[in-house]
């Protein structure tokens, strides 16, 4: 039998899947964890989602998400800090440990790429005490460059650890997702340096053509180009003990069958990166 | 009159246009400089361009390109190495300063993005005294994050400007395009350091949503939200007093009549980059 005792299924792999449904899909391929979206969790209800997992032996590895802390409009940031803090409440509730960030992008019509980092790094200091306080960090994702006008300023691993590297460790840490940074030539030097703030592992292949709009272009382990095993001791040396969570937004992953899906991650998974 | 003594058109931002109409459209601009492309040389007969451009009193400002350094099939390499220094002997004919370098994405079936980057250095190191005794540079473009699997294992401005400081400032030589590095931040502190290093300065915008394949996404200037002026100012400030082409791909624009494409271009130049 092979080790899968540190694999989650993130349920935006299996977006189509319901809360019930994406349990048993875990359960069936033998995937101990769970990464968790907030609308779904909605739906389902935040204790029904803390009792299904419980009773099922499910963890939960991390949140998505928070963020989106670029809006220019003061009204705007108040909601919007305030959705965040709604999200740490909702980890702290279901034991989730991580809240993963997608800081957000430019504003409308804006060129202050400068300015909208600023506004990230002001947010973290707004949350980080309050999420610490309750037991949950928040997890500073930088995304491929290729969303960061529209989705997120933080575009690279070194600059995700800066931000981090002004709280302490236990309140922001940073998600090193395979898809986002394995073209960075010094992605190896940023995740040693990440040691201890590491607050979780995605992976995932990079495949080509992108589609229009390059949100589902991410590949099933095993399908594209990225060193997944390397990347994964990479992480393992940098002190990284915790989950590795697989996490695909890609419209024919989608379409097919959960339970499916969930037994080739699972495969792909040992293949390619234990 | 607004001064347009540094701009040049890059040809592949009128594609569709004969090398007689590129030259026309820049004449009626009044653009003083032309980027060129092999293909179309080629096909308008290189003597034959080299006359129209001195007829024209046109400057040729760079030729696309050379590369694709990333065979790992050895005749491949070798035919590619050949290839190379032709287009630079097609560069010295036409008293082009600068030869454009697309490095190479990763071999079919590849994961191992350190090897394509080891190839590109080995090639160069071919290279670059070939094309220095003939008085061209060859210009390593790092091209965005996004074309890393397929086009260019060269991803950053940081990371070319190692590689070009392996060699003799006057044989390698980098290429500074907004729409690539726009994204890093790190580029002004890497711009900076590129003094004496910066071979082209290519402007153009980023717009989202990226088209299927990502080839055809770019933007005029002002459509986009790259700071295109603070840009353009830094790279003076680390020394370059070099031309600044227009490079940009797009179905729209190249659909679009040539005269006035060059027009908008000289237009939005003055706007948003002078």
């Amino acid at each position: 039998m092979s080790d899968l005792s540190r694999l989650s299924l993130n349920q935006a792999t299996i977006k189509y899947a319901g809360m019930e449904q994406a349990v048993s899909a875990c359960l069936r391929a033998e995937i101990p964890g769970i990464g968790l979206w907030r609308e779904p969790v909605a739906e389902y209800g935040l204790r029904k989602t803390g009792a299904l997992l419980r009773q099922a032996g499910l963890t939960p590895t991390s949140m998505c998400r928070g963020g989106f802390f670029t809006s220019p409009d003061s009204d705007q940031r108040i909601k919007d800090l305030a959705d965040n803090r709604a999200a740490v409440d909702e980890c702290a509730e279901l034991g989730v440990p991580e809240l993963v960030l997608v800081s957000g992008g430019l504003p409308d019509g804006s060129r202050d790429v400068d300015g909208a980092r600023s506004m990230v790094l002001d947010s973290l200091a707004e949350l980080a005490p309050y999420a610490g306080e309750r037991g949950v960090r928040l997890a500073i994702e930088p995304l491929h460059p290729m969303f960061c006008s529209d989705r997120c300023v933080v575009a690279t691993l070194g600059q995700a650890l800066d931000l981090a590297s002004r709280f302490p460790a236990e309140q922001v840490g940073v998600v090193v997702d395979t898809y986002h940074i394995w073209w960075d030539p010094t992605v190896y030097q940023a995740i040693e340096r990440a040691e201890g703030r590491i607050s979780a592992f995605q992976v995932c292949d990079w495949i080509t053509p992108l589609p229009a709009g390059v949100l589902l272009g991410r590949g099933m382990m095993g399908d594209g180009c990225i060193e997944l095993r390397r990347m994964r001791e990479a992480v393992d040396k940098a002190g990284y003990t915790g989950p590795i969570e697989v996490e695909i937004f890609n419209q024919e992953i989608w379409d097919a069958d959960a339970m499916e899906i969930a037994e080739l991650t699972a495969a792909r998974y040992v293949e390619h990166v234990l």
